[in-house]
């Protein structure tokens, strides 16, 4: 609702923006934005997630999706000034959807517009005042309970009665878009290696805790309750997880491995090969969607020599407590989240700790990134009436494209506030960046999901020496004592630990699926900046997440806790209209 | 925060009270209120739960208690009507504490006041802004995570360290006051026979579902989601328990029963002794909680014969699923909620069903009650931003010595709208009436606790004679096939079922302690409203419960979800007030 009637320019704005897509008037619609203007789509046009950049790109996303979308009832819910812009929340309707959006000025024309999906018209979630009843009263000879209901389900479904989801991956991810389909309607099943949900956190190491705080974290429909810790120690995480996976009542498949899957394309259905606490499985869903993971499997990287190596070698990931390591020579091959953490946990256990590092990282102290980065997402906003959900459209109302600015000016402030503590860092011998392009740590995150560290502690133990860092120099070979350098150092160790990340998303398709499939999908995450790591061309978005990819009925969902809520709305939406035979028509332009 | 500034005379009655208070001018106060007053504490003044009824009461309580609570700083907060009546919400200090209130006025002068402790200063619960940061950052080597402190906190408590309190029972009651006192950091133990959290809910009979609706069942910190059902089926609560006990942290023990407690008055400690898991442990708890369930122990009535009789007999809380009875002759001694739903669960299983009504019941159909008594516990309500916490203030502005009027005229409205229903019930012979003074469910509850159904399809089931009742004729004995009445009469029967209640929660205290203390301390529950089943004489409050009893360091918790939820609260603070050492001077005079 409005507090007070929004600016008549702003009225009349929508009012003509209304009446040139109702008359399908692409000239007279381009007329009321600026130059350099981007739509943001989020499925409620292009059932895609597409940013359109520029006039040619938007007309030619109207021309195509218009007569399909027959966008309807723009109502301007709230204005507002952000780092003064003049800003107006919009409510829509589509031929089948309800959706809300963003739209920013310049001038009195609009420079940005986010339009997103929010709810299928007869197919709305089932809550506030129109949630279940629970029971239904007066008497019934073949009543069941909600225990037997649920019990029927479970035993049903992946039995006698086929998923029409099948979401690989029980993490953060999975757990959250099988919420959503869960409320939406739609069957799926979650299955998930480990014994219990929450373990994916639970089996990392021991010191592990969020890096992001509580108010970016919130799952949907149960947020964390207002004593939760602004940083989440990873059991703690794992719990929470566990015990929503119970309360959602989602169906969750524990200790079960995906082997195969083939797509039938006249069929239109997946045979997937499982194993299920040891015990072939296979399962029929329509929709296959891959939650394997920000990431994809362990990325060894090549160490010659290493067979002479007398010592332990072992990835980050099957690092889980530093006290088998103390008074032992450990080196970190790995200078990103994990190296550093793994490198304080190693420290505190009294290990001799050496951190390799192969390339620049970013650095930012913990301290600033909660003063200066997370505005609208902390108790602050709460208070001001910004709630997770407001924030997620704050955040998505800016298109990547338009990021990089911005976050250049965030960095200038950062590094000038923090200044001393980057002098001591850089003297230690550390190689510190902010990105190709001077971004810093968020723009890496998007690219490359890599290369930064959010400072908990271990800079400072850098800065001191106490963390030895040998920074720049490539690794020449394993000998049977440690590691010899390009430069003919030698650093003796007991224990090399690679903390050198994760293959992408994809190599899991090419694992269970095909390198055929994988490699026609292509890779996961990044936005096709041509920054290392993140080759072109330009997506304007991040690639194959949350939307159809090149592979029909296969999917990818992930990311950390912010962007897993965020677009499992908008994936689920995505599955739902399928289930339920709605025309789907994806709007896929080539690539910029 | 006010939306508009206070109406001028009640910003000046708030001034004048201030000023009296402040002054201690008894007089002047009591001129500010209607002759027919009453000032309901919630230990803010009185460290007690009292209702002053009329200006001597008042008095007499304010001579004893103003000097040492020094009330200050009332701000009004929020001015509305509710029901033509001008209602003020105010903030206020003591000296120990911060609290909330509700003045309701007629004509100028106050004729209700509520005044509540919210927190101790400098005892506040971390929550929003406070919340704890969930992890130290930078380096420690003696870093202990939150998994460590937890492991150790349940290792250690009532081994090395004993708890300051011991909750004897872990059902609703018990979890809500150890929820509450875990955020006051007083260290806290729950006992629970059962195997599980939750289980107390999962044992009983098969279709069980709260009669009560989801707005109204919340509970704190961590409220019911959107998409929860408006009633919880039992095994969906007994989840919710078993979760929010591990995401509070709460130290619960299950498998574990109180076996006997005594006090030591000289060295002011409880000595318990407990079987857990069958092995023999003692603790020394300060402070003993009884949260044994609303009721107490299963009630059985002397059935003469029953020796006799060659079927079975049993208790409803032995009782859960119908399915074993399909064929059989059952009857039902009990016409309460548990004494229907069984009728109904018995009936849908395929038995031949008579109800034995020994005295008049209550009934309401869910959807009047949904309809005319919910309205501060509905979705329209939280719309309209009057949230539980808001909901229940608004409820306890209205002291008990007042309801019974309201009630009586809710209960006109309902009869006159289910006046059909009424008439055919009453015509099927079953015994319908709406309390001694016509005051109908809620007063019934609060007086005894049983004797009313909320109506979810029994009542047809008896209108229609699918369901049998004799009503209102003595039993006279068991014969060998069933039940002989006093009228001649004589209905045969496989098993019966006595679902004739609970004992007042007192007799657990005869149990575990002993029976002079249960005695000295008296019955549980009731208004002493001098109402069948509720002698007096009048206490205007519920007896023992949630307050200082006639047993030093012993203390009563329970009642349903919304009772449970609210009071846990003021019993919380009252037990942290005595751990931290403050004075909690006691007001307690002879009752009225």
């Amino acid at each position: 609702m409005l507090d007070s009637a929004p600016p008549t320019d702003i009225s009349a704005w929508f009012d003509s923006f209304a009446r040139h897509l109702a008359a399908r008037d692409i000239d007279g619609l381009l007329e009321l934005f600026t130059e350099d203007c981007y739509w943001r789509d989020i499925v409620a046009f292009t059932w895609n997630v597409k940013t359109l950049e520029g006039k040619p790109a938007i007309r030619a996303m109207l021309e195509a999706t218009l007569v399909s979308t027959t966008p309807s009832a723009f109502t301007i819910t709230n204005t507002t000034q952000r780092s003064g812009v003049l800003e107006a929340w919009f409510d829509f309707e589509t031929g089948v959807g309800r959706g809300q959006g963003i739209a920013r000025f310049d001038d009195g024309r609009c420079r940005t517009i986010l339009t997103t999906l929010q709810a299928l018209k007869g197919h709305e979630e089932a809550i506030g005042a129109s949630r279940p009843l629970g029971v239904r009263h007066g008497a019934d000879r073949n009543r069941r309970t909600w225990t037997e209901r649920r019990a029927a389900e479970e035993a049903e479904l992946g039995s006698t009665r086929q998923p029409y989801c099948l979401i690989i991956g029980g993490g953060q991810g999975g757990i959250m878009l099988g919420a959503r389909l869960k409320q939406l309607g739609v069957p799926a099943i979650i299955v998930e290696r480990n014994a219990k949900a929450g373990d994916s956190w639970r089996n990392r190491y021991r010191s592990l805790v969020l890096h992001d705080p509580v108010w970016y974290d919130h799952l949907p429909y149960i947020p964390f309750p207002p004593h939760w810790p602004v940083f989440t120690p990873k059991d703690k995480m794992g719990d929470w997880l566990e015990s929503y996976v119970k309360l959602m009542e989602l169906n969750y498949w524990t200790g079960t491995e995906a082997v195969s899957a083939r797509y039938d394309a006249a069929e239109r259905r997946w045979t997937v090969e499982l194993l299920r606490d040891g015990e072939p499985v296979t399962l029929k869903p329509a929709q296959l969607i891959f939650a394997t993971g920000a990431y994809g499997p362990p990325r060894f990287i090549d160490l010659p020599g290493a067979g002479d190596f007398e010592g332990q070698i072992l990835h980050s990931s099957q690092y889980s407590d530093g006290s088998r390591y103390k008074g032992k020579r450990v080196v970190v091959i790995g200078a990103a989240s994990s190296g550093h953490d793994i490198c304080v946990d190693l420290w505190e256990a009294g290990a001799d700790v050496t951190m390799v590092q192969r390339s620049p990282t970013t650095v930012v102290r913990s301290e600033t990134l909660m003063d200066l980065a997370f505005d609208i997402y902390s108790e602050a906003a709460v208070e001001a009436g910004i709630d997770v959900d407001k924030a997620d459209l704050i955040a998505a109302a800016t298109p990547f494209a338009l990021q990089p600015p911005a976050q250049r000016a965030l960095y200038e402030k950062i590094r000038a506030r923090d200044a001393d503590f980057y002098r001591r860092l850089e003297a230690s011998g550390f190689l510190l960046d902010f990105g190709e392009d001077e971004t810093g740590l968020m723009m890496k995150a998007y690219r490359t999901g890599s290369g930064y560290y959010v400072d908990v502690g271990a800079s400072e133990l850098i800065i001191s020496g106490e963390i030895k860092v040998k920074a720049g120099v490539p690794i020449e070979r394993l000998t049977p004592a440690g590691i010899r350098f390009a430069d003919g150092t030698e650093i003796p160790a007991d224990v090399i630990i690679q903390s050198t990340g994760f293959q992408s998303m994809h190599e899991m398709v090419a694992k269970i699926v095909d390198r055929e499939t994988a490699d026609a999908v292509g890779p996961c995450w990044g936005l096709g900046s041509g920054m290392r790591g993140d080759p072109g061309p330009w997506h304007g978005e991040l690639r194959n997440m949350y939307k159809p990819t090149a592979q029909e009925a296969l999917w990818f969902q992930g990311g950390n806790l912010a962007l897993s809520r965020f677009f499992s709305k908008f994936l689920a939406l995505q599955l739902k209209a399928r289930y339920e035979g709605l025309d789907t028509p994806v709007y896929s332009p080539p690539l910029q």
